[in-house]
């Protein structure tokens, strides 16, 4: 049986510990390749280019590991789309995985988050899809506490399939004295950012901004994705995109004046 | 009785047509105050911008309306989140509202849209939020027919309120010999971006990509966006941000080897 064929990108940037060590994982159980962005590309959501040109060039940063790589100058869902279209052409993958994010991407922060934009933008073009965060934000974390829960959750998928339209939100507690206690199946927590602006002045006088702020989780839920990894569980959230709130149709109907004479 | 407070941002820039008439319109149910990226933003979608500084300056533009505005560096939910923080500090907007866009963000392109990822970061902010989008890609588009429709359904929701953590996603059809038929309240289409890359030398004979593509619609209901801006029907999808695949949590649970001794 051939090997199955696994697509990786991500956020950080193609030169992040993160992806190699995501690499590292899937050259144990499938053949690898590797388009990623050129530089971080975090927060970037769902940002696609439309407006631009995009590079798109082979590089021997994975040579060591007998792996292919391109590196794009663009989002992390330009980088899938020009992997399906442009590097994969007719070969078309069995799994495809981003990260692993320097940084948790919980409740919300799925919307921002660059590493998931890729793991949806796989899941909208068809394909079994997982994003893969470890919740320390340092550039040289320690990921070794994650990688044997990596591959577990990339073979489960690839022997279970997921659900048409469905990608994976994993999220990986930061290394810990006391061992991983385990896998949660989760729904994302209804927690949020609360901002804040850090202003300053530039070394000719005018302002500007740092986003920055706290993350408050107000959902006292233990079915949540922030419960999991708080209680040093793996989080597992399977995420979808349609963006429709059912619950509100009807109640639009109810409520407003649909008066056509306007 | 107090005028509504608006909050006004877009994704096309501050300079673009559809702001001013989204402006125009608002000004005639309430006070309003802009914030909006300071140049096009388009497909950004949710992206935010945490690795580097945001740029916000107050802008004559709008004088002629007696509008205070402000341009800002940023994504437009960077813009959301300044306007908040920065500009309007302890006053709370009555409505938040994004566009108009030039262009169509029906079915699974409010995942991509700048323009709904201002409304929906509203959303999230707790303020009720519209994005508007026209069907008309044309920088000169006539947005004359839609500004009625715009002004109604932003009554209707400055009057009965929304769901909490909902935000509208209206599309107007473009202008046309007939009147638009009404409106109706729809889910997002299973409809999907066939992309196509355009590769081309520049002038150093270096390859570079333009995305391109094809908007694919296979969802043949007729409760969609896509079904109703097709037939002439202003479309309102109200959207939510819980990515959560309910129905995949229990399908995994049954499904996995969660065996743990990894």
């Amino acid at each position: 049986m051939p090997k199955p064929l696994i697509l990786v990108s991500n956020d950080d940037g193609i030169t992040s510990k993160g992806i190699r060590v995501l690499i590292e994982a899937m050259c144990q159980i499938g053949e690898v390749i590797v388009v990623a962005p050129d530089s971080p590309q975090s927060g970037m959501g769902h940002a696609i280019t439309i407006g631009n040109t995009l590079r798109l060039i082979e590089t021997d940063i994975f040579n060591d590991l007998g792996v292919i790589a391109y590196k794009c100058s663009g989002t992390p869902a330009d980088c899938v789309k020009l992997a399906k279209h442009y590097v994969l052409k007719d070969r078309v993958p069995d799994l495809v995985v981003s990260g692993v994010n320097h940084g948790s991407n919980l409740a919300i922060s799925v919307l921002y988050s660059g590493t998931m934009s890729a793991a949806i933008e796989g899941a909208i073009e068809g394909f079994p899809s997982i994003g893969y965060s470890l919740a320390d934000f340092s550039l040289k974390a320690d990921f070794s506490h994650a990688i044997d829960h990596i591959v577990h959750i990339a073979k489960e998928v690839l022997e279970k399939g997921l659900a048409k339209n469905v990608a994976l939100n994993v999220n990986i507690p930061p290394k810990q004295n006391q061992k991983i206690r385990g896998i949660k199946v989760c729904r994302q927590a209804k927690a949020h950012w609360q901002e804040e602006f850090d202003q300053r002045k530039d070394p000719y006088g005018r302002p500007y901004f740092w986003l920055a702020g706290n993350f408050v989780n107000n959902d006292k839920g233990e079915d949540t994705d922030v419960w999991a990894v708080d209680h040093n569980y793996v989080s597992v959230v399977p995420c979808q995109y349609d963006m429709t709130a059912y619950h509100s149709i009807a109640q639009i109907n109810d409520d407003w004046d649909f008066m056509t004479n306007v």
